[in-house]
């Protein structure tokens, strides 16, 4: 149901091996991925996840209480998914390849990315687990910006947090809230905003 | 109802000078944003519209047939509305003040930005208009980036919208999507960016 593509804003099958109890969280979160897929936010109610993932509604009841927590655990879930940002050798290249990541998740038909953003307008659970699940990617992230430190590319005192911003928010911008036709250079164009901020451009943090 | 700051990313109220016509707009929209403020998408139904404004549900009904309607014409009627961007003779305040009245308008409590935003995920007019809404808003706010090149601060082919997503984007990113604490110095931080992006510093356009 969910893309298996490790894009790093995207929300990848739970797939790591467990016992029982891994399994049941995996097949209740793919069936909310495949409801909120089909039906958006109104879809994933508690006994449709139950009825579509076979599993008991009294186990979804008692573990996930209510739709909120079903998608904050969906966000959960891939946040814990192994990410790491590209390794190309140029902060440029790897600022070009995660946008290229970002911008494919959002654009995927159908989107998981997108759905879960939108449902984040509905639940405060959800809205929560989204702002983790991407602080947590900029702090994976920032190891990119740290070996463009290395190389020169980027001053020393740089915020990695604000470089990888002022590359990926016009992405999520254009794509999710102003619903742009997506330019074909726009990865790149931002990427090399980033690249100014890194190199100290836009001041020094 | 609607704040009437002329913040441009806000939805300020209707104030035109008009007819019966202009007047029975005025009193709907009025009704649109205060349903929305006090119970979001759901709230505005045709039937609490017309009950709230006073208008008669036929009338309703003809001009305006659902609530996307509603909500397009409610950013329509805030993309007619005059604003200029502040010019205050250096491009970084010109960013700067535009960047604080979004986040003034997306932080006011209750915001009918904000609300708006939530709606768009909700109805395809509304996501329309809320497009429309802002390309006006860009389009009208390049001659800062023209006025930048008069005085030698922004590269002669920039483009302007470049610029100003630049240093627009990570405000709504970080206040709608993130929804991120707001760090003191947000608005100065990304009009930064916008600065060196019409530098030239990230490359021709």
């Amino acid at each position: 149901m969910a893309s298996d593509a490790q894009v790093p804003f995207a929300v990848p099958g739970v797939t790591r091996p467990g016992g029982r109890t891994a399994r049941t969280r995996e097949r209740v979160l793919d069936a909310v991925a495949s409801l909120l897929l089909d039906g958006g936010y109104e879809a994933v109610t508690m006994d449709a996840v139950a009825a579509l993932s076979g599993v008991h509604r009294t186990t979804v009841y008692r573990r996930w209480r209510d739709t909120g927590s079903l998608l904050a655990d969906s966000l959960d879930a891939a946040r814990e998914h192994p990410w790491e940002p590209p390794d190309t050798g140029s902060l440029l290249d790897d600022l070009v390849a995660i946008n290229r990541q970002i911008a494919a998740a959002l654009t995927e038909e159908p989107s998981i990315t997108r759905a879960l953003v939108a449902a984040s307008f509905r639940s405060p659970a959800a809205a929560h687990a989204l702002r983790s699940f991407w602080e947590n990617r900029y702090a994976r992230a920032a190891v990119a910006i740290e070996r463009a430190v290395r190389r020169g590319e980027a001053v020393e005192d740089i915020d990695a947090r604000t470089v990888l911003i002022a590359s990926c928010a016009p992405i999520f911008y254009e794509l999710v809230l102003m619903r742009s036709p997506m330019p074909e250079d726009i990865a790149e164009r931002y990427a090399r905003v980033g690249v100014a901020v890194a190199a100290g451009c836009a001041g020094g943090r």
